[in-house]
């Protein structure tokens, strides 16, 4: 062995010319990891003696004033340049998009033999699998720390700092613009139109906000997590997703009354019966860690057999965090440590089946609009004893007689079939005047 | 590069062969790893191709029934005997103790090109550079991510995944036992003796409790922690360490009344005057993520210029959290993935300075034993003006006239040495009947 680590040695001591990086986007994230390139230049050969030097780079607007100097770099106006660039060995995608330029590019920096880091999680959560394999192939690296949670390092957690366990669960607060939105709901009461149109103004959600508070963003990461963790293919379109949209104010205080909190979470957990990955908002025990962390942080639990609960928290986007994760890539890069993407080589990742909706077991709220008068409760509650749901509370407290008052409940266990019975039954009584507002409980840790 | 890959991976999987580790000291934590590598076999092999196989142990009772079948292994009645065992690769460390046979047999492996993977804080606390110089001038691997926060896969986010960072400081709950008895202490309002005996019998805290209790064994993981986190030789020597038994169930009472709650914490920063490594209780905010890590969890807060804060939390101890540790150093080595054991090569680690105590600032709080009478107040309130010392909050609840009474204080940011010469100024006053309870408020986030 230890001849055999240091011939190893030697060949890696070999390649001490730099590692010459090209980078297709200077965005905010573009900008940052040329900042730190530059800023931390002394810490970085610290850890790592081979340098990293930006050689290449392209975006939209070359005369666009970034505070930069870009003046020693060659400038490509089409970034698909770069994945021929003679001087490029790693070509860092910062343009996003699940297809189009930064597909394009990818694919041909892996066929020219380049080495990729990214920070686009839907690239990844589209074609992650297939990318991986050509990758793997040609020997590179596809690294991708920053497209999950930001500056957390969570993939390199998971797939070299846990890989001893068998991951059983892995959820988290995947997207810092929901949590954002949703703490403000909760320390102002506002409701969630409000807070969004806040937040835009604000430039802390998009324009078009869809993919944040529809759960598209948080679905796609968590489809990396998934593949991560239990070593089967990228599965975006084995997820439900729905978003932030139809919490309300009203919702936010009866969780506060009730002992929970609402969080948007990505979950993914092996069952029997195949994979189960859901993105939605949910109530949590406001006890458990995740409840606790707020505004656009970030936060990932993982379960391992050995390890128990892992829980990382951290700021999941923005120049610095992102840039700081895409720069530990390099240096994994640079050191020649590089890992199959999907912590299993990618030619043995499978497409595992999803689990059936239905048949999963948890606890749910529900809130009905109803009409204050003699006999509702019995009607919610007969249905209820129909099909075998448990109550664990309810809240009935504004009286308006005759008129529209919310009724709260929670159930224990039950599963999702059954509440979705209940739901149906639900909304054949006269009284109830809104189709019923639900959202599971997940009882964390 | 591409080409340069291919190489290398070509001579990592000449390595076909399985990597054969040799097992020193089959307690809780070496029962566990031998269990995690027979249990999680298929999760190893899909993560890394290279088989992991135990091929001979030593242990202090070859008789004892460990509940593991050790049959197909060679037993070494002397552990130094691994050192030089011919089918070892890796000898994995797990006798503890900072001198003695655990040294002598890590130098051993060593010097006969033997990969080391050890969970001994201890022996890396007083011995760390030194060992790191032998390693990496072998070309070996010196790995224990099991010594600091057991199951959390901190070092390899320090030295990894963070590596692009400028660290500003770190800190943590770093001792699951003072973490497990403060909780309990709070939780029940119970005194530290007998919340401690409880933990004794209940095997949480150690017949002899003072490497938990004291510090001592927090300041061993911190001196670890401060090396890598800043590039520099571990110096345990440099960090100021008092541990809980001063911790009164008062004092825990007056924490919760003004928002703070009692944490054992290391806490490292480099300062311009040099670096600040202390461990102590100390009150922390309330709203502050790691006040509610409770319990026998571990936490550890990096803080980062570019990526900001990132917290990761877990078991800090146990035969999974720590076997999933020594394991995942396994894997590392398994893949030829061997780094400086402190970020910088062990070469380039330099002792730095430790910043002076007196010139640190922070805020305090402090509890006075009093005579109820009449001026006592104003002369507290003279000492302080006269220090510059000023006061946040006091509070002065119990009336008792005549009788000792608790005044409890704190203070706006302050230096060490003005609070050293107040709490001097403070024994002189006859109506104060003990020396002041002091703790330091740490204003974390």
């Amino acid at each position: 062995m230890a001849a055999e680590s240091a011939t190893s040695r030697k060949t890696k001591a070999g390649a001490d010319r730099p590692l010459r990086v090209g980078i297709a986007g200077l965005g905010t994230v573009g900008g940052g990891v040329v900042k730190l390139l530059t800023e931390n230049r002394d810490v970085l050969l610290q850890h790592c003696p081979r340098a990293i030097e930006v050689v290449a780079v392209s975006a939209r607007d070359r005369k666009k004033d970034r505070g930069l100097d870009l003046s020693q770099l060659d400038w490509c106006d089409d970034a698909l340049a770069l994945a021929s660039h003679p001087k490029v060995d790693v070509v860092v995608e910062l343009i996003g998009g699940s297809d189009g330029p930064a597909k394009a590019l990818v694919e041909a920096a892996i066929a020219n033999g380049k080495h990729v880091v990214t920070a686009n999680k839907a690239l990844l959560a589209h074609h992650g699998t297939a990318l991986a394999l050509a990758a793997e192939r040609a020997s590179l690296g596809l690294a991708y720390e920053a497209a999950v949670a930001g500056g957390i390092p969570v993939i390199k957690a998971m797939r070299e700092g846990l890989a001893a366990n068998r991951i059983e669960h892995v959820y988290g607060i995947l997207n810092g613009t929901c949590n954002y939105i949703l703490t403000q709901m909760r320390e102002t009461g506002r409701e969630f139109a409000d807070v969004l149109a806040e937040a835009q103004a604000l430039g802390y959600a998009e324009a078009d906000p869809s993919f944040d508070v529809d759960g598209i963003d948080a679905a796609h990461k968590l489809s990396i997590l998934t593949s991560v963790a239990f070593g089967c293919a990228v599965d975006f379109d084995g997820i439900r997703v729905s978003g932030i949209r139809n919490v309300s104010a009203m919702d936010i205080v009866y969780a506060e009354e009730l002992g929970y909190r609402i969080k948007l979470l990505g979950l993914s957990r092996l069952t029997e019966h195949g994979v189960e990955q859901r993105v939605h908002a949910c109530m949590v025990p406001q006890s458990s860690v995740i409840a606790k962390v707020d505004g656009v942080f970030n936060a990932v639990v993982t379960n391992g057999n050995f390890v128990g609960q892992n829980v990382a928290i951290g700021r999941g986007a923005g120049a610095g965090p992102t840039a700081s994760a895409v720069v530990s890539d390099l240096m994994d890069i640079a050191r020649d440590r590089i890992l199959p993407a999907f912590s299993a080589p990618a030619e043995t990742l499978r497409k595992l089946p999803s689990a059936p909706v239905g048949r999963r077991i948890g606890a749910f709220y529900l809130r009905l609009m109803v009409v204050d008068k003699p006999g509702v409760v019995a009607d919610i509650a007969a249905i209820m004893r129909d099909e075998h749901v448990s109550m664990e509370a309810m809240i009935q407290r504004a009286r308006q007689p005759g008129g529209p008052v919310p009724i709260v409940l929670t159930t224990h266990e039950t599963t999702e079939a059954a509440i979705a019975r209940v739901v149906v039954k639900l909304d054949q009584v006269e009284a109830i005047l809104e189709p019923a507002h639900v959202m599971p409980i997940e009882m964390l840790a």
